[in-house]
């Protein structure tokens, strides 16, 4: 949820700069991996490709390009045929699709491909692997791992066409599409229909929902409704050497054989291109509340959270967190006020169900709960639209209010609930005051901390001592070191502090058999020197 | 849900037949694949493999043995090193492991393996791959198309001894365990926790929880938590090979690289051992209702059902269906009377929710609406235990009136919703008077029909009729032949009415990759003719 909210205030900024031809804003957590010139020399520029720590043998630095073909004229004339009117080669146009939304990865690609139907995806990938060309499959490109954009020039198809609302059944509440529909036009057309998406993201106005299959997104429903694991019911997948793979299942439960369609939620477009979904979708809520509290240690946020889902059972569906380092963040740079009394932890709690009287009992129980048995000491309730916006944006706001406080390292760890806030304090603990400010804030409800560290300016001796420290932490507890972003291109060589060395190798197995040329988005996901 | 009432009905019969020492009963619906000597030369014995029909060459039945190695006193020798007094060639004490509980699969498999531990689990693997024995994992033996038993001389090994709590977290409701246990004794464990597994099966008693992963079980659950690919948060699994593939992850959110614990859930064995789960567990409901109703259409109960979704919202937890003809055989031979009026469509819903005040009124309003709406005709309402109990006996022992009306054919259908109860109008018109009752019963909320079909005895001319029209019918409205009970040896080779044949190969690659020599439950899941 955390980063989910991150975007949207970073989509907000950066559409606000773009529409006054600004120059982007320069986000201090980026990691500017490739500002090489857009067209031909490109494909020699992975010498640009630098780290977050300014160093070109980071490990999050593009590796060397592979041994692709280049795309010649005779290439654009069959992707003409085959997509009349819709390959794009402008450099201006191509600038976009080149750039992730961060601005942090810069790819060189020189040709843009739209098909409408998956018939034309298949024939361009069976074309691509059979002249070995290297593919990027790309969404609404709102990644924040450089998963969707590509390295050098690899060939950009988009599922932007591909966004056609194939059946929805009003009984089951289960919705078919293309790829390429956007979230949130998804979620105005069930809204219609008194249903509602499964996962919901702060970048809804632009993902496709193909992405998000695509990176197993989090989003703000998951602690109610699960993981994309559970929801996606069918996916059609064209696979490298353009073979359609046809699991378009509409049904809750099919135990026919191995379910294919797992392999490609969340591999980033590297074993194949999903082109449509099916997806079980919700009733819509009647009724939504949200609280904002205070706590006086963590433990006690704990056992807040472990009486909520007693006490809101079924209609909790989100429990959040931040710590007063983030409230002072909020307060010195976005002027907004606390409000509740100073704690040294606060919750964001969001109820949804299908009474409104119900909803609020529930709520005011285990609210007077909590305050007598002194788990929260002070707390207010929003039952309105714009105040339940306002109690929101406290927790929703915090990664604005960080850009204001300096240069800031960014880490999006899941761990078991109990240990989440020990990473913070050991951070601390461990930088003393080589850091400007330590906070934690994140989705209690999915064990998904979101760590944050900022500094006066870029700090190369800071980050030694963040990292390794932070992913060996992570790992010492068995924890994530990516609990929704992915690992793209920036964290591919991150992996071995969450996976072990066989299941990684595993993975390069299963990339071997459903993609032998590798032509799908290289250099993404599995780390480099895999075999 | 259907096959697990099914499946308790059954077993209550069967241990009832067991403990008198009497012949156990003979289910009209079992295919008697083998009944062979258990010893030596069973090996020979594919010939008495025969199909439901009695014919030979029906696709359920077994296929020529593969060439895999025969076990020798070397072998005993070693696997008595590895297992100091766990490995079991007594033949009466193998019986119960080479035959399935409804007895319509026998192996002759000469040796059972018990290991307590993963690393002796995978040295036990490493072995027999080197060797070339075929290995039949084996859990709580309680599937129901001869998955879970050797077709031949299989080594079993068994979870049974692998039955550890390894960890709970009180706060996420995070469970970590052997793939051994009961999942009975995991409810229980669970229960004086204030927490539920997400998943409860009529054969509770009996199953692992490993054997319920392995076969993506569904159960009486399913509507309101979802699948175990969405529960089930990681997994340990050994590979053919010996090799342990640490996926034991006890995260809600982790998006590092491809999620291969995905895989092995409801790959029946074929795949992997399962060794350990981690599974992520909701409260314990405090109040529980069940309503009984009658609807003059299935178009009434469809609409039913949409208003049950709007009104009972987040505390639905089962919707269930059963048609007149149902009725007429559980007033017949079970002498149950019917607890409402007359009506051609009976509906059980389950409500479980958190406060039994909101509960009760939420289905009171939801009754109200019902009832002027005209949606429903008649119903009756329970609240106390064994009127629930009651209530759920209409629905559950259907199953067991049908075993009185005579030879049963039995499907386990999963269809878009609207299209269940087509099925079965249309297969009564196919039948006309050649068939003595064509009943659907089953789960509304999964779209999971069960159709059975009764003859005064068996009748190939009755069989010849029924299918592959079924099948063809469920395919041509890309319905699954297999809702939950998986595959197994029986159905294999029905594989192709639900899996296009691209993703059938893809299936068979896969297993190639896992257990190149194919030792890990052969004969299984995929069909004879792959490639």
């Amino acid at each position: 949820m955390f980063g989910v909210f991150q975007r949207t205030t970073m989509l907000r900024t950066a559409l606000r700069h773009l529409s006054k031809s600004q120059p982007p804003p320069v986000h201090s957590q980026m990691q500017f991996l490739a500002r090489g010139p857009c067209l031909q020399s490109v494909s020699l520029s992975h010498k640009l490709h630098v780290g977050a720590d300014g160093s070109r043998s980071s490990p999050a630095a593009a590796p060397h390009r592979l041994p692709f073909s280049r795309i010649t004229e005779e290439d654009l004339a069959l992707f003409r045929e085959i997509l009349p009117g819709r390959v794009i080669t402008d450099p201006d146009l191509l600038q976009s699709s080149n750039e992730d939304w961060l601005k942090s990865v810069r790819g060189s690609s020189e040709v843009l491909l739209r098909p409408q139907t998956t018939q034309e995806a298949a024939k361009i990938l069976s074309y691509c692997n059979s002249r070995n060309l290297a593919v990027n499959p790309q969404g609404g490109n709102t990644g924040l791992v450089g998963g969707s954009v590509p390295v050098y020039d690899e060939i950009i198809l988009s599922t932007s066409l591909m966004n056609n609302i194939l059946s929805f059944d009003n009984i089951s509440g289960i919705l078919t599409c293309q790829a390429g529909c956007v979230l949130e036009n998804l979620s105005l057309y069930l809204e219609e229909r008194d249903y509602m998406m499964p996962l919901d993201l702060g970048a809804k106005g632009s993902c496709h929902i193909g992405g998000n299959v695509a990176t197993n997104a989090g989003g703000l429903r998951l602690l109610r409704y699960g993981s994309l694991h559970g929801t996606v019911l069918g996916l059609e997948v064209v696979l490298a050497d353009g073979q359609v793979l046809d699991c378009l299942s509409t049904l809750r439960k099919d135990n026919t054989g191995y379910d294919l369609k797992q392999l490609f939620i969340g591999s980033e477009g590297t074993l194949g291109v999903i082109t449509a979904i099916s997806i079980l979708c919700p009733q819509k809520p009647k009724s939504v509340n949200v609280v904002f509290l205070g706590c006086e240690t963590f433990d006690q946020l704990l056992k807040t959270f472990r009486l909520s889902k007693g006490m809101l059972g079924e209609i909790l569906s989100a429990f959040e967190f931040l710590d007063s380092e983030c409230m002072r963040l909020l307060n010195t740079h976005l002027k907004l006020a606390n409000p509740i009394s100073d704690c040294p932890f606060y919750i964001v709690i969001e109820t949804s169900g299908s009474d409104s009287d119900h909803d609020s009992q529930k709520l005011h129980n285990f609210l007077e709960e909590a305050m007598t048995s002194s788990l929260v000491t002070d707390g207010t309730i929003a039952t309105e639209d714009s105040k339940i916006k306002a109690l929101w944006s406290m927790r929703e706001r915090v990664t604005e209010a960080l850009t204001h406080d300096g240069f800031t390292y960014k880490y999006d760890i899941s761990l078991p609930v109990e240990r989440i806030y020990q990473l913070v304090t050991d951070m601390r603990q461990h930088l003393g005051n080589r850091a400007r400010s330590v906070v934690g804030y994140g989705h209690v409800g999915d064990g998904n901390l979101h760590l944050n560290i900022t500094s006066p300016a870029k700090d190369p001796a800071l980050l030694a001592s963040i990292e390794p420290f932070v992913y060996e932490w992570t790992a010492k507890f068995h924890g994530s070191i990516s609990a929704e972003h992915g690992l793209g291109l920036k964290k591919r060589n991150y992996i071995y502090y969450s996976k072990s060395r066989s299941a990684v190798e595993l993975m390069g197995d299963i990339k071997m058999l459903l993609d032998p040329r590798g032509i799908l988005n290289p250099y993404k996901t599995l780390p480099d020197h895999l075999k």
